[in-house]
């Protein structure tokens, strides 16, 4: 690893392209001094803004480019008309050619997912990608995988979410045995899915040293941090993420209405304001911005495209963090070595099985 | 429909049994003297207790029962030894035959769902059961279906539901044409599940009179109240609910302990009272419990297993509206006027197709 970690910017991502994905930067570098930017995007949007940025500039090679990647497109349209020229191509291309660590966009997610896909290619052993988010619960914080990468998911790729997510868990969260959650609608052995009943099986009597598996987990347990890895496909994932965000924010709209309603609470509001101001903080949905696409020949990030700069900025610490701690090399060496178990737990298994056949 | 609605109650459901359902029950009563019991237990459980609940004891009718259903056995084993005799089918029983208008079972979701539809059977031109559930917005309320009853869902079940979620949207919050939406992990029409995308299409291009299909919704749509009814199947729509649950208590812990950490926020706490007050019930989980089965010959509502009083009071009042505004005769309307509307829509388009085919 270099002494430097090395972003590769999408500057023209998101809602607000380089108003917010350039400060956003500047944020995460003034935290992390140890970090140096490539800037992929329209001279004529970033050029401005970046010289409103000196820190950032200071450490920043910019590139120019033509094509910029349409919120709404099809990824398939986006591949066809931004490969090897948009501004979210060429910043999975430095990646790609070793000249940055880590990608990180707010573009459109289908896009980004492609073209990584498309570019980088799957990590031996895995088929399907993986977007893995970060979750506040009353514990701290779990990873929750997949909200949104690939629809549908059989157990055995449900399995290479657990090892994922586990080396990712133990990065993050610096634990060296994370415990492991599968999501369903019920935690009796009865209930569920075929797939996820059957993942669950594979968990549960394979000698996975990476991660402790601990069965079953329903939606109201992510909140709780009862596990530091909830393992689901991408649509209920991605249903569950949204819904988290769409309850916090009903809450604090109802906070904030109950607050106005009479002198008194506003007395007593103001009386409270730095508790309100921490329960900002915890419940502030920025903080935790920024899915990681796992199962990549590469680090990749997305940050929601309507982040603001402190979001934008939370999404490029944790592509920091996850070269830092060198997410790939733990996530292969997981997968190899839960492979190696797995694979002498069928060779003891195979004699006594033939055994009992004949 | 007689003069009083007639309540079967399984007082042997949830996980408090008698001690909370009856003083449940009682506390519906009280806003709705227009009712009476028929309760079924076991008189060692229930005596007791109903002794202590005078109000409720003069409307209601007790009828001794042997065997209570577990909360954790599965349909099929709760189907073997419970049917005919325990207190759960006895209440799905009084409704088979108009002993009841509807039967409240805080117990086992599973096999309420499998005796209900075994006994009860199916509407006609539905195949499988949902579970309704009113939900807390921004707005007011929300119709959220299927919340369980069934994983998996092809676009004609999707379509039902729909049907079924208007039918009781235009009850519950006395609407004429309430507003429809797909949950879904995109707005865009390229994304998400074939089936939800081609239910989407069915919805958009057919005639409903009864319901106005406004498209896809996203997870964070549900707690804006952007549509009153949410359409999905249950493997999601348990997974969004749980979490959304989770999260509110997550925001309600943060705000208790943010509240109790500095003595000046515990004054301004004292001073908002009245405003957490406010809050606290807009959020209760108690004001919206109880599912409403749907697509069956007869009303089943299901409470959270763990309510407490006021909760259960919650999932009998929602089966009192259910019986007062006549639930059951305006599901089959909107089915009938529906399946005649698309026939008539077949019809015309039948010509238009073998002309071009010729």
């Amino acid at each position: 690893m270099p002494d430097n970690v090395r972003i590769a910017i999408d500057a023209m991502g998101g809602d607000h392209g380089p108003s917010v994905v350039l400060p956003g930067a500047e944020l995460a570098l003034i935290r992390h001094p140890d970090t140096e930017f490539l800037i992929f995007g329209d001279q004529a949007a970033v050029g401005p803004v970046l010289d409103t940025l000196p820190k950032l500039k200071a450490r920043a090679t910019f590139i120019h480019t033509e094509v910029s990647i349409r919120m709404d497109d099809k990824p398939s349209q986006a591949l066809r008309y931004g490969r090897h020229k948009s501004s979210m191509w060429l910043a999975i291309d430095a990646v790609k050619k070793g000249q940055a660590d880590v990608a990180v966009s707010a573009g459109n997610t289908g896009a980004l997912m492609a073209m990584s896909r498309f570019h980088l290619k799957m990590m031996e052993g895995i088929d399907r990608p993986a977007i893995a988010g970060l979750w506040p619960t009353l514990k701290g914080e779990s990873v929750v995988l997949d909200v949104g990468a690939s629809i549908g998911a059989d157990e055995v790729h449900l399995v290479k979410l657990a090892i994922m997510g586990g080396a990712m868990a133990r990065i993050m969260f610096d634990i060296e045995r994370p415990t492991v959650g599968l999501l369903n609608i019920g935690v009796e052995e009865v209930k569920g899915l075929d797939q996820v009943r059957e993942a669950g099986r594979i968990l549960r009597e394979g000698n996975f040293r990476e991660f402790d598996y601990q069965g079953f987990v329903e939606g109201d347990d992510i909140g709780k941090g009862t596990v530091d890895v909830v393992v689901t496909e991408g649509f209920a994932g991605n249903i569950a993420l949204k819904t988290a965000e769409g309850t916090a924010r009903q809450f604090a709209q109802y906070l904030r209405s109950a607050m106005n309603r009479t002198w008194m609470a506003r007395l007593g509001y103001l009386l409270s304001r730095q508790a309100f101001q921490t329960l900002r903080e915890k419940m502030d949905p920025r903080k935790s911005n920024g899915g990681v696409f796992l199962g990549l020949n590469g680090v990749v990030i997305k940050s929601h495209g309507g982040a603001d700069a402190e979001g934008f900025a939370a999404a490029v610490d944790m592509g920091y963090d996850m070269i830092r701690y060198e997410l790939l090399s733990k996530i292969g060496q997981s997968m190899a070595r839960d492979l190696q178990a797995r694979a002498s737990a069928e060779a003891v298994a195979e004699p006594v099985a033939s055994g009992v056949a004949s």
